[in-house]
Order: structure tokens, then C-alpha cells, then sequence
């Protein structure tokens, strides 16, 4: 019999240079977003399509099965969630799941996201949801069959969910979302009643764009993205993207009349790419170099977007260097006034725009619709309607188009269904952890107001970042705050900034 | 026995296919030219590296022999030119040379000419030759031990040369340059002694790069690039590549105190940019939808670079507007100044800034330079000083630093030896096309002096991009001009032009 070590190096190598492919992949997908002229996206499309299926037949490769039989209850798996444990045991569930999709399916996915995501661009431009229509059926047909072939014990939504968040279930996320949705809706009326409102019109002051390049491109780094291994681009919707381990891309949109849009972005988009940079390079392209789940993901991009960066604190360090660079707009405005626009809580109908408050009842209300139409209730053909009446229903606003509403998004149109729960738990994480940290490192406003975000760094890489994949989500979570999943201090966090800023109770 | 037409298709879907994952490693080699973050060069090197063994194999893929033994002297072949034929002829004579290359040959080179360029920008920003020296004696190593596994009939130098000029021998090229050499020494040397020169400070004011770059996309367009399947960018050393059907990127550099820098080099990859971009998308990744050789590439990107865009004719119609662009730099410059100045003669150190008349004699130097690398003649470590040596000599000038000396070109560094005669080439077959078109066309600079550049641009599409690689480059400038390669026009041209300007015979 082979030594165990060899076979795990073997598996790792092999494991490695899938990796290497997949980042082949991922640069096509943001050349793609970023850079790619208008009439080259057919033969893009098919790129994208020929490397993914060359990547599903190493997925599939029957040696991976061969090594991870011989690695079966061997040493090396003794130490739960030791780096060598984690590796062996979440490529063997890839590669249980993998086994089970055929190549056409596989390969039809692949090109129908492409296609998807390029009829999406041109309807969401056009507000012409007739055309995105044909495109989001299929796809959601494809996700449907994929779920299928995987199989679940559950739900069937289940089997799309582990995708974003290993090991999670569907009924634990609604029950969690619900709660979360019971305490949110209280506060928003309380908001609303309050009668008060931040003046938001000098948000919308003339900020050149080449200088909110300038300060976001400043803010992120100050907070922990490093540009020489990254860089910022533009693109229709931010996200942001590993290429390898020393190149990671971060993307935002600017709008010259509203200071939010590009920078928030870029802070989020930032966060995320600082836990990609934290993540252990010596693991890079195994689960102990990979991130522990999406929810973990958004919980480190909300956290810098919101919790450090809409607070007094951050601002007290940034807000002389913003107003020196946009003495036109915030000249005459006293700082409180910016911090309290910056935080205003109303409902709207973006929801990368939207206030922490509403935000996850933007998400609440994809998470009922995409179940909807995974199961048949709801039809692709009466989303726009749905979707128009949920949002007259549960934040009492009613988009007057398609492309501010059931278009907004780039999720569906690039075929992920079973996503958009992970950005609630993201931030529900989130406040979990900064209560957390506040306990670890104590008075974390007085760093942040002179510009010192390293400690929090340093204990978001020890805590969160260097375990990789090694723990699921809530594990990972759970390990560091000593509870489960709870929304309590998320909403404890939001009536304590929220709570003077309006008057309410706190 | 198979019906012929299924086998060629056979052996079409697969070159296409391979043509797909080929354009994906130019996208990475973009990429890694134009966007890559300073820490992530080793991770692409490696992916780069990977998906060129993977491209070898599919190359060297023995079902190819099997389908161009089925193919050879079956009917598709008996029309000599025709597309079906060249197919054959070409992927046959490609197939032979790459089953000659072992793949571990293919994967060191591919790996070494990343690193070589890394290494480049490096050396040539630090000054500093030694640090490149290793690499570049590697890759000479390299180049000459495939050279031997490929074979050849006349010199070594022969199988290097036809990767670029496909069936050129290196002694007829010898013996045309040394031709061109004898008339331009003359020519130089009259201008020389005429007394005479423009005034070039005029080029050297502000000309705000935002400006460069909207003028330069306006006249690329204007003579025929188009940029709904293309792009322009920046870069270290401007060059042009071509990433699918419609999707063909152009970069160049800018220079605030420089005009010609950004503009010529952005008209010189227009030209590359516009023949990629004529070339039959039918037969996209076959031959006849590829160029014919970097002669014909070359002669392309010059012509339109110089002939056009350094005529009077073309400053007649774009002066007014570039005058209006810049009225700081050139409100107070008559046009025939400027014209003069863009045309000045002047032995220089910088090969793609030499004028039309010196540029051939950078082009013989290096020419002579990559022999005596490969035979051994010259070891690397002599490099600079026989660089220094030639220049002295052959222009009357020497560098003061390897940065602008042997240290200016990207080509060794990417392991492109044999690659630097198509550039004469190149300037020699776009002065035969031009007498021949303005035969077929009349008064060509009648039509550039209001606009007009679509007749010569449709003459070039049916003439020169249409044809593909239906022909090898010689043959092909033969068949449109009537004559064999032949230098005669070349100097007829620069004498037609400068004389005037310098008061010289013409």
C-alpha cells in the first residue's frame, strides 16, 4: 500500500492545477465583465465553455476517486479540521458532487450563464425583461437539473445552497431570516415614524470621478487591500474576483453626482478582496486556502463597507481629506451631517443601494421569489409582477420599471440561485464577529478615528482568514464568538448607531 | 474509405478548437502585458506555461496525422491557393514541425519567455543587463536546440525565420536587406550633409495625455479600426493581439512631451489591428482566415503608420483638428512645419522611434546580432558592447546605457528570434502595395487630404486580408504587385518624400 503522504501530494498537485485552470477561467469571466469589446462575447462565451468542461473532466477524474479511497480513514483525516482533514474532506464532497453532473450539463450551464449575463446587460439597458425571459427559464431549468442530479435530503433548494454555503439547509436559513425579518420590520417603521431625515442632496453635489477614484483607491488600501496584488476596475455591477494568489480584482461604477455609489462599492468589494489576500498562500488552490463560504465572504465585505466604514469613527479620520479633495460639495458641511446622510435608513428599490436597515429585506424578498421558482409556484413570465408586489407589500415602495427592479441584478442572469441567503448571513456574521473583536481589541473607535485599522485586521486574518475552508461557515463563526448563528447582535448594532441618528429607541 | 469533406471537417473543428484555447493564452499574455498586479507574474507564467502543454498536445494530437494522410492528394487539394488546399498545406506543415518539438522543450519555452519579459521590464527599468542575462542566454540555448529539432535545409537560422515568414530562406533575406542597406547609407548620409532639419521642439510641448488618447481612437477609427471589436490600452512596448473573431487589442504609451510617441505607435497598431480585423471570419482559426506572415503584417502597420499617416495629404485633413486639440502646442505652428518635423531624419538610439529613412538599419543590425547569438559568434555576455559597437558604426551614434540599447526591445526577452527581419520586410512590401494602389486607385493622397481612406481600405481588405495565408508573404505581395520582393519602391518612396523637405535628389 502507498504512503498516505505521497497519494495526499498527488491528490493536492492534481487538485492545484484544476485550480490553475479554473483561475484561466476566472480571468476570461472578468475580461469578460471589464474589458471585452461589444461583439466579442459569442466566441467568449464559447471559451469559457471549452475550459469549463475541461476543468469538469479533471473534476471527474477517476484517480481523484482512486486517491481519496486510499485516503479514506488514514491518518492524515484523524485531526478534525486540521488543513490535511479539511482538504481531503471537502474535495471529496467537489468531487461526490461533480461525479454527479454530466458534462453537457455541465457544459450548458457553463455557456448559458455566459449568454445570460450578456442578454441581461442589454435588457436591464433596454428595461425590456421579454427578452431576458427565455434565458432565466433555461436557467433556472439547468440549476433545477443540476439540484436533481445531486440529489439532497431536504429541500431541493438544498442542493444549490451548498454551492455558496457547505453543509448549510435551507430551513435553518429561512428560520434565521424570518427572525431577522421580525426585528427588522419594527425598526424601519420606528424610522419612518420618527419624522425625521439626513438632507441626502449633498451626496448628490458634483464629486469628480478621477478623485473619487483617487480617495477609494486611498480609503481601501488604508484598510488593509493591497494594489500590488489587486487592482480596482469599472464595470456595470461591483464584484470582486481571485485570479491567483497574488491577483485579486476589485470593480465599482462611478456616478459623478453621488458620492456613495463608487465609494461604499469599492469598500465592499475591498473587504472582500482583503479576506482573499489573507488567506493562506501556502494552501492556495486547496480548501485550506480557499474561503469558508459566501456567508463568510460577505460578512468581511459588510463588515468594512458598514460597520467600520459608514462609522462616526472612520469618517473622523477620512472626513478632512474628503472635504479637502471635494471642497465644492462638502465644503460648508459640518461632519455630523455627512455621517448622518451617509446612514439614512429609507426604503428604495436598489438593493446595492440600500441602507443597513432595509438591505436584507432586498434579500429577503429573492430568497422567497428564487424558491419560488426553483419549485414551479412561481413562473419566469410573472417574476416582474411578483417581484413588483412583494416590494409594494414589504417595504411599501413599487418599482416603476423592470430594470430598477426584477432586472437589477446580475445573480440570476449568471445562473446563481441558492446565492443571494448568503448575504443576509454575511451580515448577520458580520455583527456577530465586530461584538467579538470589540471584546478581543477593546476600544476600536479610537483606532479607527486615527486611522489605524490595522489590529482589526490582524485579528480578522488570525480569526477568519488563515482557517480557510478548514471549518463551515457557521462553525467558523460559532468558534470565534462562542455562539451559533443569531441576529441579535446585528440589530443590536443598528439600533445603537441608528437609534441617536433618529431618535428611537436604543 | 471516409468521405473527404467529413474528414476535413474533422480536422477543422479541431484546429478551431485549438484555436479557442490559444486565443485564451493571448488573453493571458494581455493580461500579463497590460493589466497584471506587480506580485502576481509567477502564478501566470505557470498558467500560461500549463495551457501551452495542454495547446502541444492537442497539436501533436496523432489523430491530425491521421486526417492529413486521408487528405493528401485527395480533391480538396488539386486547386493550388484555394482555401481547402492551403488548410492543408498549412496545418500539415505545422503539424510536422510541432511533433519534432517534445513537449518539455514547449512547456521550458513557453515558461522562459514569461519570465523573460518579467525579467525585461525589470532589467531595462533598472538599467541593468546582467540581471537579464541568464534568461536571454536561455532562451537563445532554447531557440537554437528547437531550431535543431525541428531541422532545416539551409541555415539554422531557417526554421526560426519560417515561424514568422512561412517558406522565407534567411540568405535571400540576407541578400535583400544588404540591398536595401546599399541605397539607404546613401540616402541617410545626403540628408545628412544637406544642412538642413525641421524644428522638433515643437512635438516635444504639453500635450495632455487625455487629449493624445481621444485624438489617437479618432484617427484610428477614422482610418478603419473598429472598436466595437477592439480596444486600446497602455502599455510598456506597444504591440497588437488578437483574442477571437471580434475581439482585436491594440495598446500603446504615452508621452506627455512627445506627441508622435503615443500617436504613431496607436496608427502602427491600427494597422496590425485593421488587417486582423479584415481577415475572413468564416475561416476564423484555419489558415485562410490568418495573415499570411509578419511581413505582410508588418507592411500593413507601416503603411498606414507612415505612408499615409506621415503624408502630407493625411495632415491636410487631421491638422485643423489636431491644432484645434492642442492651441497651446500648435496654435503658432504652420502645417508644413509640423509635417516636417514628423518626417525628420536623424540616426537615434530607439528603433521604434527612427525615422523611415534610418529604421531598416536598426532592423539590419539586430538581424545581424540574433545570427551571431545563435551560431555562437557573439556570447550573450558581449551583448551590449557589440550593440554599441554596430550603432557606432552603422548609425554614428552610440548608447550611453543598455536601457536604450540592447536592452529596448521586448523581442529576445519573449524568445522571438527570427522575428526582426519581417519588420524590413514588412516596410519593403508596404512600399510595393502602395505603388500598386495608387495604379489601381488614382490619386490617393486627393482622397486622404479630405478624409477618405475607405478605397485604399477596401482595396487592402480584397487584395491583402481577404487572401488569409492562401499564400506564403512573398508570393502573395508578387501576385497583387507583379513583381518579387523588391526595394526599389521603398526608396523611390523615402526619396520622393524627403527629398523635397531636405533639398536633396529625388
Amino acid at each position: 500500500m502507498a504512503n498516505h503522504q505521497q497519494i495526499f501530494d498527488q491528490l493536492c498537485d492534481h487538485v492545484r492545477e484544476t485550480a490553475k485552470l479554473e483561475n484561466i477561467n476566472d480571468l476570461l469571466g472578468w475580461d469578460e465583465r471589464v474589458m471585452l469589446p461589444e461583439q466579442a462575447g459569442a466566441y467568449r462565451a464559447d471559451q469559457i465553455t471549452l475550459l469549463a468542461g475541461i476543468v469538469h473532466d479533471r473534476n471527474t477524474d477517476p484517480r481523484l476517486g482512486d486517491w481519496l479511497e486510499s485516503l479514506s480513514d488514514c491518518p492524515l483525516t484523524e485531526e478534525a479540521n486540521s488543513p490535511a482533514e479539511a482538504t481531503i474532506r471537502r474535495i471529496r464532497s467537489d468531487y461526490l458532487k461533480q461525479v454527479k453532473l454530466p458534462k453537457r450539463l455541465v457544459e450548458e450551464f457553463s455557456h448559458s450563464r455566459v449568454i445570460g449575463q450578456q442578454t441581461w446587460v442589454k435588457a436591464r439597458a433596454d428595461n425590456n425583461f421579454s427578452t431576458f425571459e427565455p434565458i432565466l427559464d433555461k436557467l433556472i431549468s439547468l440549476s433545477r437539473e443540476m439540484a436533481e442530479a445531486i440529489g439532497y435530503e431536504g429541500e431541493q433548494y438544498d442542493a444549490l445552497l451548498d454551492f455558496y454555503e457547505p453543509e448549510a439547509k435551507t430551513a435553518q436559513v429561512r428560520q434565521v431570516l424570518e427572525t431577522l425579518k421580525d426585528q427588522l420590520v419594527p425598526l424601519v417603521a420606528e424610522i419612518k415614524d420618527s419624522g425625521r431625515s439626513p438632507n441626502i442632496d449633498l451626496l448628490k453635489r458634483s464629486y469628480p470621478i478621477s478623485l473619487q477614484e483617487q480617495f477609494s483607491i486611498a480609503a481601501a488600501t488604508k484598510i488593509g487591500f493591497d494594489f500590488t496584488s489587486g487592482r480596482l476596475d469599472v464595470t456595470h455591477h461591483p464584484f470582486c474576483t481571485t485570479l491567483g494568489p497574488h491577483d485579486c480584482r476589485i470593480t465599482t461604477r462611478y456616478d459623478e453626482n453621488f458620492f456613495p455609489s463608487a465609494f461604499f462599492s469599492t469598500l465592499h468589494e475591498a473587504g472582500h478582496g482583503i479576506y482573499e489576500q489573507g488567506l493562506s498562500k501556502d494552501w492556495y488552490g486547496l480548501p485550506p486556502g480557499a474561503s469558508a463560504s459566501l456567508g463568510v465572504h460577505e460578512s468581511q465585505s459588510r463588515l468594512w463597507e458598514n460597520i467600520v466604514g459608514r462609522s462616526y469613527a472612520f469618517w473622523s479620520h477620512f472626513y478632512p481629506e474628503v472635504k479637502k479633495l471635494f471642497p465644492a460639495a462638502l465644503g460648508d458641511v459640518p461632519m455630523s451631517d455627512f455621517h448622518f446622510a451617509i446612514n439614512e435608513v429609507t426604503p428604495s428599490l436598489i438593493r446595492v443601494e440600500a441602507d443597513e436597515a432595509t438591505y436584507n429585506l432586498h434579500i429577503i424578498i429573492r430568497f422567497e421569489l428564487e424558491q419560488a421558482l426553483l419549485s414551479g409556484d412561481l413562473q419566469v413570465k410573472d417574476l416582474p409582477g411578483a417581484w413588483n408586489e412583494k416590494y409594494t407589500q414589504q417595504l411599501g415602495i413599487t418599482p416603476p420599471n423592470d430594470a430598477d427592479g426584477c432586472l437589477q441584478d446580475v445573480h440570476w442572469s449568471a445562473g446563481l440561485m441558492g446565492y443571494f441567503p448568503t448575504y443576509s448571513l454575511g451580515n448577520i456574521y458580520s455583527a456577530q464577529l465586530m461584538e467579538q473583536a470589540h471584546e478581543d481589541l477593546g476600544d476600536l473607535e479610537g483606532m479607527f478615528a486615527v486611522g489605524e485599522f490595522s489590529p482589526l485586521l490582524g485579528w480578522l486574518r488570525e480569526n477568519v482568514h488563515q482557517p480557510g475552508q478548514c471549518y463551515p461557515g457557521d462553525q467558523l463563526v460559532e468558534r470565534v464568538c462562542g455562539d451559533p448563528i443569531d441576529s441579535a447582535p446585528l440589530i443590536r448594532y443598528l439600533r445603537a448607531k441608528l437609534g441617536p441618528l433618529y431618535g428611537i429607541q436604543h
